[in-house]
């Protein structure tokens, strides 16, 4: 048995946003077509300051791989104290007919890369065709993740841009109008930003103030990204009462989603959702039907996106010899 | 961050049985000690002909370890179709203080040992002091470890051993004799070897007849192995009505292991559960009262044992510079 290992540096040299977008697209498309085996993720939680780490496991039949990815995040000391970054993470990919281990490789770029392609999957059936203005609440790493990756299935002419500190804000400025070329307006407040949008995307910790849902115009799409435990909220929950709601697992959007908001305050009931993501890429359900009505893609990320796009960064590796090999079994 | 690798034989070469009999005997004091983070396990099952892999994740607070063992088996046409064993392992170990992944290792034997190695530590506080008899039910890869271990904690005088092929049964005599020089008897029936046991181990698949109440003596002290699925059984239920029951986890072992038998059938409440191994380590329940009561040690694993074991095997291979280093964070 042989195990390919590949760092960060070739895992990033290994993959472009295109192919990103394009195996979440199948991971969705997989998740709705009896394909996938996810199980609940197990993780641990350390003690303030360190953070938590988790485990989330994925099988897809059609590539007959199993991954696993140990995810970490929030050690905020660690850089200081350690020298290593906050959070880290590591992929094992297990060949699902003998389940052999053939590939470990580092994970710190995965989660952000997926969560991106997830954006702009949701961007290409349910934003308007005319849309043209990006509105990006929050302007971390995953904001310009978001940028990146719905700059490759649309032409974005504008972003205007929201952060609580400006300093963040004139960075992510600086940051994207040279990686990208597209002019960035700094915001005065989120409603000014939030009122721009075409396409509307929230990206924060979920524990500032939401985004209100008078601010929100007719036609907009929202990409609902920051939401994925309980304890954090991005949207007013009346912005549900009569949008399209579209989830990528309705299972975890319901518990751990934007989506739990509105539910729990009886606003939606479970059965407004209208569906889930790989339903409408597949063609079960519709996606956009028409220029009015507000779009709303909550994403809490699935262990099946990790799965199809590490599995393409292995194959892209073995078609390309790289890598280190590695034989656990030997002895 | 560096990151050490071990394969199966340097994981061999770096760790003796007796040293195993010491990481479990810690790990199970830890569990009683409220040192431990032991998240539900997942997995995945395969259809047949393949089998499952499962994902088991244990912290302990006072080595700062967090351990995660993926382990397969099942798969019975892995040798002969693909080359490779039909069960294998690997093991991350992450420094808890800031997740960093410091170890990734083989992890095929270490199931192996350190369930050995918990028979070992049971005799240890269970048996009689003047057992000299064993008797195997079983006589696979499981067997020959439990005499391994428990060789080292007493002098084993004699072993009867029964399997349900006679030819498993003849390789097994062979093995242990030549490797222990201890002589092992081929019992012509389950219950002629049952009843010339000071120490009753069963490590069967759990699909057999069971080992039957009338045929164990008093002052019998039995290792239950077999059962860790709801599946599975070794043992005659009525066994348990007046002996001293002990587990390793009781929460695990109510649920999927010997103990939950008598349990539906009503024969035992969980109250008649004596103790957890560990509390009976740690001196807060006691051991072996009498030379007359049936003692039942029921093990079903504990991700914790996988822990003390694989980073006392880690802390070996730095102290002898044993294994590879690879950076996963380059680039």
């Amino acid at each position: 048995m042989k195990t390919l290992l590949l760092n960060k540096e070739q895992v990033g040299s290994l993959i472009c946003m295109r192919e990103v977008i394009g195996t979440v697209e199948e991971a969705y498309k997989a998740f709705n077509s009896n394909q996938v085996i996810q199980p609940d993720y197990i993780g641990i939680d350390l003690p303030s300051p360190r953070g938590d780490i988790d485990f989330k496991l994925g099988y897809y039949k059609a590539n007959e791989v199993i991954s696993m990815k140990a995810s970490s995040g929030g050690f905020i000391n660690n850089p200081t104290t350690y020298g290593v970054p906050s959070g880290m993470g590591t992929i094992l990919l297990f060949d699902a007919r003998t389940c052999a281990l053939i590939c470990v490789m580092d994970g710190s770029l995965i989660t952000g890369l997926r969560t991106g392609a997830a954006g702009a999957v949701s961007v290409k059936v349910l934003a308007r065709k005319d849309a043209k203005k990006i509105t990006s609440i929050g302007t971390g790493n995953q904001a310009r993740m978001q940028i990146r990756a719905i700059s490759e299935v649309m032409k974005i002419e504008e972003i205007h841009a929201w952060d609580s500190t400006r300093e963040t804000l004139a960075k992510f400025k600086a940051d994207i109008e040279s990686e990208f070329g597209i002019p960035v307006i700094m915001a005065n407040s989120k409603k000014d930003a939030v009122e721009q949008a075409d396409i509307l995307i929230t990206t924060t910790r979920g524990k500032g103030p939401l985004v209100e849902a008078a601010w929100v115009k007719p036609g907009t799409h929202i990409v609902a990204i920051g939401t994925d435990t309980q304890g954090k909220q991005e949207l007013d929950p009346e912005l549900f009462r009569n949008a399209k709601i579209v989830n990528d697992s309705i299972e975890q959007c319901i518990e751990k989603g934007e989506t739990w908001h509105p539910l729990v305050k009886n606003i939606i009931a479970k059965s407004d959702i209208h569906a889930e993501i790989g339903e409408i890429l597949l063609g079960k359900k519709a996606g956009r039907e028409n220029d009015e009505e507000i779009t709303i893609f909550d994403s809490t990320g699935m262990a099946i996106q990790d799965n199809t796009t590490s599995n393409r960064i292995y194959r892209n590796a073995i078609e390309h010899d790289i890598g280190s090999i590695f034989e656990f079994l030997k002895g």
